[in-house]
């Protein structure tokens, strides 16, 4: 089968040309989403020619050093929209020279498909296994490119030779539509399928094709250390007796786990968990549960984007017949849609920062004012899910940070929105709690005994000082140990 | 028509021999939803006995003082779940001798339909307009009814005979079912009506009936002053702005507006906003709402529950049949929904205590410790809404507070949840705006001439001492003002 139809070969054309196409302070969407299925020819070719200064730029989520690091280094990036997790680009933001609105990942696609608060996509930029007479088929990402699509006034296409053709049919493409014609999502179970295998786009919005054969980077795969692997027995442990008392059913629920060496810890825990029949309705989807697939623990899988390292990227795209059966890719619109999460009830489980004794989560900041990466989707799955688990070590940086302080320096997850707390301490369960019991329980089963003392004096203090009794805080500590680590590297 | 099946009179009983039912420890939900609807015979038994000590109690939301306060004052509610505004119970969850969780009010059904964390409800006392062979009529607000009439072990009515029989017929009950069982909400527009007029309860399940005849306490009208006409003029004219960009269609979308007097004047300035056709998808339904109602301003509304002032209270039920036609009373939720509030795609209206100058705000606690009322269903429209405004005047106290402050001293919507500021001063449309660009939008725009230069201090500090210049803090002034505010009774 061709990539692409016979009528539109003549759009053809070098990375070089179609980067024409973009012109100063353009506000571009680009398809990408965790590290996969991003364009790379024409971030490459903007960087080169350095024409098209003060872009706009807008993904999915996270896309690889050779799009996001390029463009970051060109400097040809005024604005950065909704989720990043590269160096290059986290340098240039933390210095305050490019502009970044970090964004539930949810909000992104509607937000564009409504036009809020103004946003106008001139151009998209979407990377694609092939090109049918509907639509394009993306590559193993959906990001909003369903979006970009619809609402850009021209598409760059970036054809990917490397991506075999047996992707087609893995794509699950639903246009909810924009209120006041908004439909409810059909979706009741994470297989089912309720659109279309491609985006739907106009053969003569197509501006120009682009044949590329570079693959994604894969990421490394970390192997989980003794602390992950602790903290993903407490998680199982933990399933486990919410299903023995009859709160979840044998098969659990709808899975859904965030990116990194802990999140991968916690899912290989799976394995040793004796669990059947699982399901994950997840934003992205790593190794280890590539490796619950394989072994039929996990029945199928809708996700936004597939993410492997070498290894598991030859064993997925050599057998994609074979995952196309148990593996949907879905748009960001509909991977992190409250409404479908809500239905299906899913049970979450994202990283956070720091997490402090009243249960509030920062997810994006360092010290309050740098940024890290981004909230990504946490907010979208922890609001929403039945069960949402927020797992760390208990310290960083060999014990000179605490993950449990008197107060978060940046809220991303509030006290309303956090459930279970784990750490290779020990399981908080937050719910039902009053702030008074929250502090206890984070301070005793989570907190790092080289820290335990310290909360406990923090809590007695703001327990003296406090004018309300309701969450005491002595507002003059509070924040305290942050500006310690910041003046001397430690919160000791 | 009567208001009770004869195969059921043998259970009624007086309201102290139906406390007996309820014993000490007991977790007990409570119907009730802002002041409307809630059961006043047994408190007030249970207050006079004193003999049920160490209670749980659960509500949809806020109820009136012959609720809260009168079991408050009793000191036999060891702990109240999910939001109250009663003077009593404050000062008791400020002094640390009331335990108090407050949640999301979407969350509140859910979790307990699914039993998340263990709860389960002994007994509901639910106050009823009529009790017929199928189920339960309630009286002017679901609330949580639904669901603690499903899950309790026993229910006890208090049949109100103060409540016109027309009622029947306004309330539009619909059971989700709990995962993996759970279905969609096949609301698309704010009148549909999806389920049945009464609250399913088996006969058998009522353990006991009161006749009462004591009417809900009216909330005082608050008559708008100038500076919340202010405020709910740079509301119109910042919708009209949206509406000529296209962006909006002329009638809007489904409006949510919270209570207090801001709300009321925000609805107010509508009747000169040229708007017509209008319709509403709220969880409380105030004075300004009714009266747009009766100019056909608005066209019609989905509301969890009324709350008016004894004049627009003698109205609304002295004509209920005609009302039935334009408003139907559904639980929270369903008024509450993410599902329905995305798919509407609402324009939402609160009042918050104070934002930060990245637009953070804080819905819920005085510096930092002590509560107010709860976040009620703020979360849930803000995070879920097409459109969320938070408006508040920018000073309070007499000018000893800014409402636009450094750092909140307590987050209940984060940065990434919260879209237009508006205060007297003016608006400021956070959308796409990064941190720096909203602390500037939110400072000039938002705050008093009288803070302005206090705040454009602070942003120039955070600017030369913060390592991170995504979101510059300064980590030893952010929660200074609070702490003055604290030490002197003034920010200044």
């Amino acid at each position: 089968m061709s990539r692409i139809p016979t009528t539109l070969k003549s759009r053809i054309m070098s990375a070089e040309q179609a980067a024409l196409l973009i012109t100063p302070g353009m506000t571009i969407g680009m398809s990408g989403f965790t590290l996969v299925g991003y364009p790379k020819a024409i971030p490459a070719a903007l960087a080169a020619s350095g024409h098209a200064t003060d872009l706009t730029l807008c993904t999915g989520a996270s896309v690889g050093d050779d799009m996001d690091g390029v463009l970051a280094r060109a400097g040809i990036v005024k604005r950065r929209y909704s989720y990043q997790s590269n160096k290059s680009m986290r340098t240039k933001i933390n210095e305050g020279s490019m502009g970044y609105i970090d964004m539930h990942l949810s909000h992104v696609p509607t937000f564009i498909n409504r036009r809020a608060g103004g946003i106008h996509v001139d151009v998209a930029v979407i990377e694609c296994a092939a090109i049918t007479e509907d639509g394009l088929i993306p590559a193993a990402s959906v990001g909003a490119s369903d979006a970009f699509v619809r609402m850009a006034d021209k598409v760059i296409v970036e054809l990917n030779e490397t991506i075999p053709l047996d992707i087609i049919g893995m794509h699950d493409i639903f246009e909810i539509g924009v209120p006041p014609n908004a439909r409810p999502i059909p979706i009741t179970h994470p297989l089912d399928r309720v659109g279309t295998n491609y985006i739907p786009c106009p053969p003569e919005k197509i501006a120009a094709i682009i044949v590329t054969d570079v693959h994604d980077q894969y990421p490394a795969f970390i192997e989980p250390n003794e602390v992950s692997r602790v903290i993903g027995g407490h998680i199982i442990k933990f399933l486990q007796q919410e299903v023995s008392a009859g709160r979840l059913p044998e098969n659990l629920a709808p899975l859904q786990s965030g990116v990194g060496g802990v999140a991968n810890a916690v899912l290989q825990a799976f394995a040793e968990g004796g669990f059947r029949n699982l399901t994950m309705y997840t934003e992205t989807f790593q190794d280890s549960a590539l490796d619950l697939l394989d072994q039929g623990i996990i029945a199928g899988a809708t996700t936004c984007a597939v993410s492997f390292s070498e290894a598991a990227g030859k064993r997925f795209y050599g057998n994609l017949a074979a995952y196309r059966e148990k593996m949907i890719l879905r748009s960001q619109e509909l991977s992190n849609h409250a409404e479908v999460i809500r239905r299906l009830g899913l049970v979450s489980m994202n990283t956070p920062i720091e997490v402090d004794i009243y249960g509030h989560v920062n997810s994006t900041h360092i010290a309050g004012s740098s940024v890290m990466n981004g909230i990504g989707g946490s907010g979208d799955f922890a609001r929403n899910a039945a069960l949402n688990i927020f797992a760390t070590e208990s310290i960083g940086k060999g014990g000179a940070i605490s993950c449990i302080v008197p107060m978060v320096s940046h809220v991303d997850h509030t006290e309303h929105d956090t459930q279970i707390i784990v750490t290779e301490q020990g399981v908080a369960d937050l719910r039902w709690k009053t702030p008074r019991e929250r502090a206890e329980l984070l301070i005793e089963n989570c907190a790092s005994p080289d820290y335990k003392p310290m909360l406990r004096a923090y809590v007695e203090q703001a327990h003296k000082t406090a004018k309300g009794q309701h969450t005491p805080h002595d507002l003059k500590q509070a924040l305290s140990w942050h500006q310690r680590f910041l003046e001397t590297g430690s919160m000791k």
